[in-house]
């Protein structure tokens, strides 16, 4: 693996999934595979879990660590060619990137969208230009369109629970009090799918993703439809990708509350947190023995670690 | 030892004050001991002392250490129960505690009090609620009413210094600028009379700590009398705990100067710092031969250590 | 070495720079000689290659790191003396270095001037205060006059490029959008003559630097006769020191551009970075295949684990 930024950069989804086991199993075992290394963690916007799991991962590899919030403990970057930066951006992306790239092994990097451009959010102009001009491998700690680690750790968790070979799995949307980015159920589609899970997506009209991101996935309109015979519920919410960045419901029918949930085949609850109590899912939902939230938060060092390790298998030759 | 939040977490003090004094002489007499665990850092509001030495000491045993600040780096945190979380707080802190309890062996915490609400502030609803949903052991590093990292360095160090099996050791109330907590006081009272020392406390009327933490200590209103024969003086402002957060006073006459500390048995400075000199303790006094805060300040490295080893004692069976 | 300030600490040039090339090859030599160590990076302002290469030098030597964002992480610094600290700074910088000094082996510090007050910033009251209280090494990552690690690794990185014993070294002040520091020229000229280059200065009227910086320089108003033949240009802006922190010009004529790199022998083009492109230097110059920049960012951490290897070889005794 040279770059991790999708599903698409993984060649064999079940032996990744058997490493993943292996790890979980023994956190310790490849804890001198990293030695020597250093993993850069970038941070344009804010992270809890990302932040202290895939530093985790990287320490639990016997690689050292070195923590950026870019914005604030550096200079604000340019993105744009050609400029004559004389605004509020001091540094630009190519050599911040060519310098982090000299003194990283590995640089992680975490970038939201604006969701006020769809074109340029849709261009992950960020990471591709770290990619481009990093020249060591870059990991998507959640860019504009995709958050893989979390969808990796969601789909080692459906793999820990589920109970039959092709689990039925619905990304359900449901109402939050800002516009959120696409990256999670972009991310989390594309993954169920290449799981080969029955993925259903459900949402009100408007909130169509990007189509390209939900082949082999079934859209269904219909809640209630779409609840029924559910074994995991992923809600989450996402800002409208038509309307680009629009709010355009705040129905609270569409909370994953005891109501829908009593549809489903005794679901799992899942979401990959931060959450909304009583606007995304109720107490009630989120408290039941049924919600593996924390799990799926715990599997978040075993993804990273998975995935550095492969990282640092191509490295090492 | 399962956590740490007080005195009342410790079941033998002079033991520990012996294993503070190895650990003093051979800082790195149990660098393995931390091995294969991880320290996560929570800070909630600023910190120099504690975000170092608290590092160094769990670096000493061999720990992996991740800090986070939390409302900058990650997330607004909703304490509350049963709310609609619609407003600017991102993540409860049930997901919160229980995501950081899987990433971390042990977590540290610092959450300063509002010093509005008494009653909600004397609940240590932060630090009680880590504790529940956690699932790993808490460390105070300073919650809404304690320090008692603080107050087992400040032991530590009067420990180092008594020349009398029973000094007399005087918490004096000097003036500050701003509302502070009542922590660092509250904490070093159960400590001093924990360790056997004759404690006394002086302060203006209606700066009265709450009498739960002061068992066993002498109040005495008259500075000159309270400062008389003292072997230690502990200066520091508070806050009002009757009139809560209120700054009733701004006399210099109650600053540790010259003057005051005629009246002790050449007694020794101490204070937690940061210190506003010139308010709290003149030049002179902080400068001279007997000020020893910066040996105070050293002896933090030595109470985490020594907290942090009982705790993975307990853990590592 | 005691402490790295300025060119002024380092005995010979010829010996540090061989122990540099050293380390270049083989960065993991010395990975135990920093064994039990500390060392805290404190900032008191933005950083993104001192932050990173600093830290990676001391992990490469075995070191444990701790980084600080003073204003944000702790308390703001005191560093008048005498003052009743009443205001917005709630420490004074003789507690703060003498803490500090009590939890690390090492410290770096950086801290830019002000810009508004010469004999203040040309005091260098920071880094001097905390070489007086703190009682162990001080690193300069940036001082107010010098940034001493910087000009090691230009002169490192001159030494590897250069194709003639005394090469034409030109240091050309080019426009900004903003105040800068003169602490990267001011240093760049003592390390280049120290190093025995030919070192010429080319500025506009008003933009002399402190003459004691630059003795043993040429300054050259020509440009065009600056640029003449220089095997290496270092374009750099920085603000006025006579009239001390203003901007006096803005012509675009001392970009480093095509047409004034068109007179020099090939030269190499070198930076500090972060650059503003096309107004510092054109596009053009800085992604062409005579832009070593990237290789100068890289030789800071050469640059630095060189000094902290000095350093630890004095306190190893």
């Amino acid at each position: 693996m040279k770059h991790f930024t999708s599903i698409h950069d993984v060649t064999d989804l079940h032996a990744l999934l058997t490493e993943a086991a292996e790890i979980k199993r023994d956190p310790f075992k490849y804890e001198t595979f990293g030695r020597h290394r250093t993993m850069g963690l970038l941070f344009f916007n804010s992270s809890l879990r990302t932040r202290l799991s895939t530093q985790k991962a990287a320490q639990n590899l016997g690689m050292n660590t070195m923590v950026l919030n870019v914005n604030e403990d550096s200079w604000k970057i340019e993105t744009e060619f050609g400029v004559v930066m004389n605004g509020d951006k001091a540094e630009h992306i190519k050599e911040a990137a060519a310098v982090i790239g000299k003194y990283c092994d590995v640089i992680g990097i975490r970038s939201f969208p604006s969701l006020k451009d769809r074109e340029a959010d849709y261009s992950e102009s960020v990471i591709n230009r770290f990619i481009r001009y990093a020249g060591v491998p870059v990991v998507s700690m959640e860019s504009a369109t995709r958050h893989p680690l979390q969808s990796f750790a969601d789909v080692i968790t459906i793999e820990q629970y589920k109970k039959t070979p092709r689990p039925k799995v619905l990304l359900a949307w449901a109402p939050h009090c800002r516009a959120l980015p696409q990256s999670v159920p972009n991310s989390f589609v594309e993954w169920a799918v290449a799981a080969g899970y029955e993925t259903v997506v459900t949402h009100p009209e408007g909130y169509e993703l990007d189509p390209s991101f939900t082949t082999g996935a079934v859209i269904e309109y219909d809640r209630e439809k779409a609840y029924k015979d559910a074994d995991f519920v992923y809600a989450k919410n996402w800002s409208s990708y038509t309307q680009y960045g629009k709010i355009l419901n705040n129905d609270l029918a569409w909370t994953c509350n005891a109501k829908n949930m009593a549809l489903t085949r005794h679901a799992k609850f899942m979401h990959c947190l931060p959450v909304r109590r009583n606007l995304v899912v109720s107490d009630e939902v989120i408290d039941s023995p049924d919600s593996i939230v924390i799990e799926e938060a715990a599997n978040r060092v075993v993804a990273a670690q998975t995935v550095l390790r492969e990282i640092l298998k191509e490295q090492n030759g």
